[in-house]
């Protein structure tokens, strides 16, 4: 420091410290009026370090900070093993959850998942949610579907209606010990059907690039039929939920006839808009934060549409991504800016919470173990032997179509975010919402060792 | 549709659909056990739209719609107006507050803001805001501090140092009056002085980037300044929050032990292995997830230690900003991919959070807007009349002294944050806090004519 800068300094800092002192000083003798401070919130007075595990951001911070170390620790170790990372993901909220962590540690369980915190891990998870089905809705491009669309809508289709009435057959057989009381079994059974039919579009998605598949005649097959699997489902989901809420026929009428209006709003007319905005304000791989602020605006608007209507936010949140305008790189950018925040940040609190629900302690008995098994097996008949048998029926190779069986059954996070919609619409009682949730986990553990066993014997067998 | 085909089709889809059907039918005679169902949420039942309103996700949703619409409504309309477009967005949380909306629209407005959603409101806004101040951090590239380092740092230490003895007489003459009965004078004194004195380091840069300034001696100047002042605020809001916390000065030194222990820690054990993480992790502008993951689970590290010491996550998320690897395009990078979901989507929140807690209406007497005349006038002089004069002392034209004061001068959402962590610690009583938010618009708001007028001025001179 130059001398005279330091002189400078010396004049013209230390007095005022000098006189912010002495003010401080005189000020110790102040009384305030007796007016008594509302104390407005949980943050003011206390001070010690215990009491701030009291505050709402402190115990969200610990949570996301525990739930997010432990997935990213437990998707790490499944890398290793040749598995999705996301499988470690939801194996870690299980891990976290009542199962293992609650069942070993009840009194450190209660600390890091006090009851009264839930419901803001609930929303958090939920707004998360919202920010992911908005990404997978952009994922489904809509001009693959017209491609090879007829081989692509019979191997689909079949892989849809078969495991649903696989699951129709045992919602049958399941309903008078499982059921809620206050659930129609229509409403049971059409659940039971989509739980059994859904295919992790996203997973599958990632598998297939993993393995350089995404380009070859079955990877491209695979994922046409589960872009559609995924659109039917959810749609099919639409109706469930109107008649599980609605209780009767009529009101479920109503809902659906707003459906229907609503979904063709947003590709009508909304979908248009988006369209001439993108072309007015993204260019050159730059999008101007109009336009951002006008998709969020969307987002929310068909979330929240959905949600009123009585069908489910995330539905809503699936459509907004769809009507996107096709271009494909302003898709990429925004899955891109928004895939962080959202994928790596807040889809962890959404398995941590599925494994909050996840009881592995309620299946107490060989019967209960033996149904669970049931559904697994079902499961997987339905959805690998129903894919693969329809593929070879529309013209593939065996090799080819067992590929096909094999990637249709991974069931993904999908599988759990329609089982925690049914857990919340009172649907899936406890046990069989921790039977479902080992179905969703056996079906797409298996899935890169099926894929392995495929190759391998077709390879020896050359 | 091949004629081969549709009768696949037909063989394949319609009989599963028929045997579905049968089930369906046969299943309605079916009752389920005894078993009442108990109903986990609010999901559950009900089913009519009016119902769906006491929905926590589908009031945020409307929530976040209409607070996103209206700030982008109000941000379009000021940027037409010459302002910076979120000088509007925290106008509009002012609007839908108890100021304008819940005074003409006293229903509408506890139909919006429902008092048991506030939480949930608060808790998200202040997710945004860890996200926000940890790309503040990693704005504040450490770098640019060594540049010109003197003479930068007599000006921003004048202009802290000068308004933050103005903050603390006003603090003498307002404490009997109107401070809480359980806050001591020193909490209080320390704290108005920061409010004084604290500078909107992002709005700034913004405004030196839409008048193309950043690269000009002034500019550069007034970024330095304003990232020292920013630096030294927070810090000196650590010390204010750990002795209003703990009340009496022997808790307030172990928090301060604590806090300087956790930066030493921050910065030379976390910064050195992030470091180290970039380059094995960072290549030809990708970033690995498992990087992302590394810096996320770092900041809400960042962010837990911080409120658990008893500073605020806040600053812990500064903090993690700050000690980011120093290479700019990685930088660059994550706040790009982290800023459309955390300043688009959920900083308008927090505007609106302020905006709830603002109430005009309170400043009913001539005398408490005389008060709040006397705050924006004193945090004028400070702000603007200290650094425009420090900079001329340090040797600046006159004109661009006056500039640098213009500049600094703009208090933004900054201030809105400040001043926020002390309603919430109870420091400022909902007068005051109304008066200071006058303050922070009407210094933010005349940055933008003061510099027109500068230039204006000197042109005119020539």
């Amino acid at each position: 420091m130059k001398r005279q800068h330091f002189k400078l300094y010396l004049f013209s800092v230390v007095p005022f410290l000098a006189l912010i002192l002495v003010l401080l000083t005189l000020g110790k003798t102040l009384q305030p009026s007796a007016y008594v401070a509302e104390i407005r919130n949980a943050h003011a007075g206390g001070g010690s370090i215990a009491e701030s595990f009291k505050h709402p951001l402190t115990i969200l911070l610990m949570q996301m900070l525990v739930v997010l170390g432990t997935a990213k620790l437990i998707g790490y170790l499944f890398t290793r093993m040749g598995q999705q990372s996301v499988m470690g993901e939801i194996v870690a909220g299980i891990v976290l959850g009542p199962s293992l962590f609650g069942w070993l540690m009840p009194e450190g369980f209660l600390f890091l998942f006090p009851t009264d915190s839930l419901p803001n891990l609930h929303l958090l998870s939920q707004i998360g949610l919202v920010l992911f089905m908005f990404i997978i809705g952009m994922e489904l491009d809509t001009g693959i579907l017209k491609t090879r669309a007829t081989e692509a809508l019979i191997v689909s289709h079949v892989s849809i209606v078969f495991p649903y009435f696989l699951g129709v057959t045992l919602a049958y057989f399941l309903y008078a010990e499982f059921a809620p009381a206050n659930i129609p079994f229509i409403a049971y059974a059409l659940f039971m059907g989509i739980a059994m039919s859904i295919t992790a579009f996203p997973v599958l998605a990632r598998i297939l690039k993993e393995r350089k598949m995404t380009k070859t005649p079955v990877g491209s097959m695979a994922i046409i039929c589960a872009a559609i699997g995924d659109a039917t489902g959810w749609c099919i989901l639409a109706v469930v939920i109107a008649i599980a809420k609605a209780g009767d026929a009529s009101g479920a009428v109503f809902t659906l006839i707003l459906t229907v209006a609503y979904v063709l709003f947003m590709f009508s007319v909304v979908r248009p808009l988006l369209k001439r905005g993108s072309e007015k304000y993204f260019a050159h791989g730059k999008i101007q934060s109009t336009y951002i602020a006008i998709v969020f605006l969307t987002l929310l608007l068909s979330s929240f549409l959905a949600e009123t209507i009585g069908i489910h936010a995330l539905f809503g949140a699936f459509i907004a991504g769809a009507v996107m305008p096709a271009n494909v790189s302003l898709r990429n950018l925004f899955a891109e800016r928004m895939e962080d925040v959202s994928v790596m940040l807040l889809l962890p609190l959404f398995f941590a919470f599925t494994g909050l629900k996840t009881q592995i302690g309620l299946l107490n008995t060989p019967w209960l173990w033996s149904v669970c098994g049931l559904i697994i097996l079902l499961a997987i008949v339905g959805k690998f032997v129903g894919s693969a048998l329809s593929a070879k029926l529309v013209g593939q190779s065996w090799k080819d179509s067992l590929s096909i069986g094999a990637l249709m059954n991974t069931r993904g996070l999908m599988e759990l975010i329609i089982l925690n919609i049914g857990y919340d619409l009172g649907i899936l009682k406890p046990e069989i919402f921790t039977m479902m949730v080992f179905m969703a986990l056996a079906t797409t553990f298996m899935t890169s060792p099926a894929l392995n066993l495929i190759e391998w014997y077709y390879a020896k067998k050359k």
